[in-house]
């Protein structure tokens, strides 16, 4: 490496569950910066003069944990920018620590239960195997443990990470920097997928303070010379695009979903060649989930591929389409027929943007909300059903449960299909009603009461019928074209093959993807939409 | 692994250098098709009661030579279909040894020399050390035994593999099944990238024979349920599309760089969406580059990503453009600056099909038989300087050079640049002469002209300068308009960044990349085209 990374203007704080690997992230971090990384529990043991497993034993947890809780606030207390700390997994059960830990840039590395579990018991030369881990001898107090610290730990964390391949946490300050610099109550997701990784910045304010300049080029691999050029539509760019200081210049297409086409794209690659932009530079993609399509996709082709930065201007954007790199532009006959995978360079969620969309807007994108949130389960659904306001809290969750599904399966192989659930009926609705009638969030709910009744959970479908009910989204479709919705499936299933129907869901949680459902289900399904 | 694969219908020899992998592959294919691998140093040395490196003390080389003579020819002459040999490194030597591999399917494990050198100086547990290799203590004797057994490894062989990463044996099982099908003569390249392996298959008459049926389907991968759609343009669809048995449907576009265009490919698109193809099919390009780049877009981005296997029927694109993975479109603005990197499924290339080719355009195909040649050094260019016509061995050398350097660097972030060798100028005289008045493989030779005087090597310039000659190629530029070609490379050295500057040539083979040249010697070398 070719010299040392700069600082983030704040302390680095490593928390999270045994087994996610703070101890790792923690080194490699303070390699890249040149300095030595504190950890907790090897500084408590070195006090102790015996390990933590015989603390345990000797005087039992409660004295460990002042033990640790003295410890940590010192280490807290000291530390300035530069510095790395790893804390101990229990630390955060301290009202003391959790307080120490507000000056500073927490990390919350994130390893669902079952992962954990398998690490543990598996030591390894680096890392204390099970015998040395107290608290890792059941796995059902395992497991009940690692929900109970994951909400202490989201309570604290500044950014989210999840399990990182070796080597590459360095590659992460670049992000954390700009974490330091951004409006206070951002918050960072480092997102992962196969094809690379990139920083989610999520903050009110942050719009202006990325256009202005300093935290914008705060990015890993990011080139000083390197020039923005911005895409947007004419909605939105008239409201924004001036926020965004530093562009080389911009192009604004007509704003709606008959606008995401081959003729816009050759608007704006014919725009970036006028403007002098190569693919050394950075294209932007200002606005809703049509300029987050078309501007991805054009990024993805420009030159053979030039990074693009999402910042996500509506609802259906902020918590869906901006994350996990699809990108593409409708054909007459068929809707995301042409386009590419192509992750972001980043992603800019600036949820003060959300004030400006028209009201039924913004009815439509929680409908995505409630999708997420029926797919995430636990708190993100506890906070939907209550009827909670959509606010950064609500949009981190979804953006954390669609990243962590993106994560596991980029090219919708498997798992991904999970997003799509209420979405199978939802593009028949919009397809057999020629994508004029509903918007596509309203034609999601619709779909989603459709999967509801498919998935024989009339008690969770009445439930999801009031919410929608209550964001004054459509319920029922008078006169619904049943057989041209039923025809749409077909052709859609034709496409996507005999294997991949539908998604479903017994429980909010537990959705279950490739369920085969007789076509008399779904017409009736579809029928009972009529009302 | 769900099964044992089929075998390719003749026994499978390797062969190669040390250090290549031969016992490493044999394994891996002999576990692939559930049988034991036969390992000729090995069993000589079990027969022997002593290690090789023993025997050369004993009794010196001559004496182990006549010992592993008879041991390979008793082998080859009991193997048949299903069997999976590897042959000691210098085997080959022996007359009756080559004469006894003709009815097998010999499989070259092709590594440079540098690589092959670390490899066997660093021993591992798999394979015998430099102790054990009485070859390998002079690296300069090394590298002169490698150059010598490398013309005969390629006398012998029927398929031609890059150093393989571990596992990956098993995965070119199809392909040889494949080439074990093909017409008598034909080869098999296997590409290797970052992004994707494929194979490359070279042989007369093979357009016929991929195109009825069984041969096509014994890829790796393929799905017996996908169907061909083929694009072509008007030309080539009607001298070949009748060959493609089992296509779907298919679309021609009108021929020409003029057609290269987004309208093209949105009829292809659309065409593909009329035809109910999904990516689970498979799309051929059967046409020249301009197919080739346009059908590899299309194939790129419909439903993000499906496969594409490339069928070149011009030189160009036999030679050059059908491998690597570049595809895209013109804006009316600029040359491909629509594109995706999309490796192809595999390469079918049948020589015969440039019988139909018009002279001026296999002419100036030819100009990239010799820019390749240039690049290459060595047999390919020695051919080419003794003005050799272009046959499957030429094509063949040419796909070699080509992906050689497309393995080092898919995405021209360094080596691959060394591909540009005459194209830097030579766009710029398309572009400032309309792309009208020269075709692309006449602006290339003039380019390799300008680049040779760039690169002070006179002597190489006139013996080029013939060579054009000779094919009908134009050497001077009557009325260049200089000024302009100057512009247009200026406008090319912006767009790539002033790190990316000329490829020099000091002599065959050693092409060198980044040479920052002064503009006044670029003109002047331009200049001096106008004869």
């Amino acid at each position: 490496m070719a010299g040392l990374a700069q600082a983030p203007s704040r302390a680095v704080v490593l928390v999270g569950f045994m087994g996610a690997g703070k101890s790792t992230v923690a080194a490699e971090l303070a390699e890249a910066l040149g300095v030595a990384p504190l950890d907790s529990d090897r500084l408590l043991e070195q006090r102790l003069g015996h390990s933590i497993a015989e603390e345990f034993t000797l005087h039992g947890e409660a004295a460990f944990r002042a033990e640790e809780e003295r410890l940590a606030c010192e280490l807290l207390a000291g530390a300035g920018p530069g510095a790395v700390i790893a804390l101990g997994g229990g630390s955060v059960l301290s009202e003391r620590v959790r307080e120490a830990l507000a000056p500073h840039l927490v990390v919350f590395l994130d390893i669902d239960a079952e992962r954990a579990w398998e690490r543990v018991r598996a030591s390894s030369p680096d890392s204390p195997g099970a015998a040395e881990r107290p608290l890792a001898s059941d796995r059902q107090a395992f497991t009940a443990l690692h929900a109970e610290r994951g909400r202490l730990y989201e309570q604290v964390a500044d950014a989210y990470y999840p399990p990182l391949d070796r080597g590459s946490a360095g590659g992460t300050l670049g992000a954390l920097r700009a974490l330091s610099m951004a409006p206070p109550g951002t918050r960072l997701l480092w997102a992962s997928a196969a094809s690379g990784d990139y920083p989610v910045l999520i903050g009110r304010g942050l719009l202006s303070a990325w256009g202005a300049g300093e935290l914008g080029e705060a990015w890993p691999g990011q080139v000083p010379t390197s020039r923005r050029f911005c895409v947007s539509d004419e909605n939105v760019a008239g409201l924004y695009s001036d926020r965004l200081a530093r562009q080389a210049a911009s192009v604004a297409i007509a704003p709606g979903e008959e606008h995401k086409t081959l003729a816009s794209a050759e608007t704006v690659w014919r725009a970036l060649v006028s403007a002098g932009i190569t693919r050394a530079d950075q294209l932007v993609a200002l606005g809703g989930g049509v300029v987050g399509d078309l501007a991805g996709f054009c990024a993805a082709t420009y030159q053979r591929g030039m990074p693009v930065v999402q910042v996500p201007t509506s609802l259906v954007a902020q918590v869906d389409s901006a994350y996990g790199g699809k990108t593409g532009v409708d054909l007459p006959e068929a809707k995301n027929y042409v386009g590419a995978y192509h992750q972001p360079a980043a992603v800019i969620v600036d949820p003060d943007a959300l004030a400006t969309l028209p009201k039924a807007e913004l009815a439509a994108g929680w409908a995505e909300v409630l999708k997420t949130a029926l797919i995430a389960g636990g708190a993100l659904w506890d906070r939907v059903a209550r009827g909670d306001e959509v606010d950064e809290r609500m949009i981190l969750a979804c953006a954390r449960t669609k990243l962590g599904v993106v994560a596991a399966d980029e090219r919708d192989a498997g798992l991904r299909q999970v997003l799509n659930l209420g979405h199978t009926v939802g593009h028949a609705i919009e397809t057999a009603s020629g994508y004029s009638r509903y918007r596509h969030g309203e034609a999601v709910g619709l779909g989603l009461l459709a999967t509801l009744r498919l998935s024989d959970n009339n008690g969770l479908r009445a439930q999801v019928r009031e919410l929608l009910l209550e964001r004054g989204l459509p319920v029922t479709m008078a006169g619904a074209p049943v057989e041209a919705i039923i025809e749409a499936l077909e052709r859609d299933k034709k496409r996507l093959g005999a294997s991949v129907p539908f998604v479903l869901l017994s429980a909010p949680g537990s959705a279950r993807i490739g369920c085969e459902v007789p076509l008399t289900g779904v017409r009736a399904a579809v029928a009972e939409l009529q009302g």
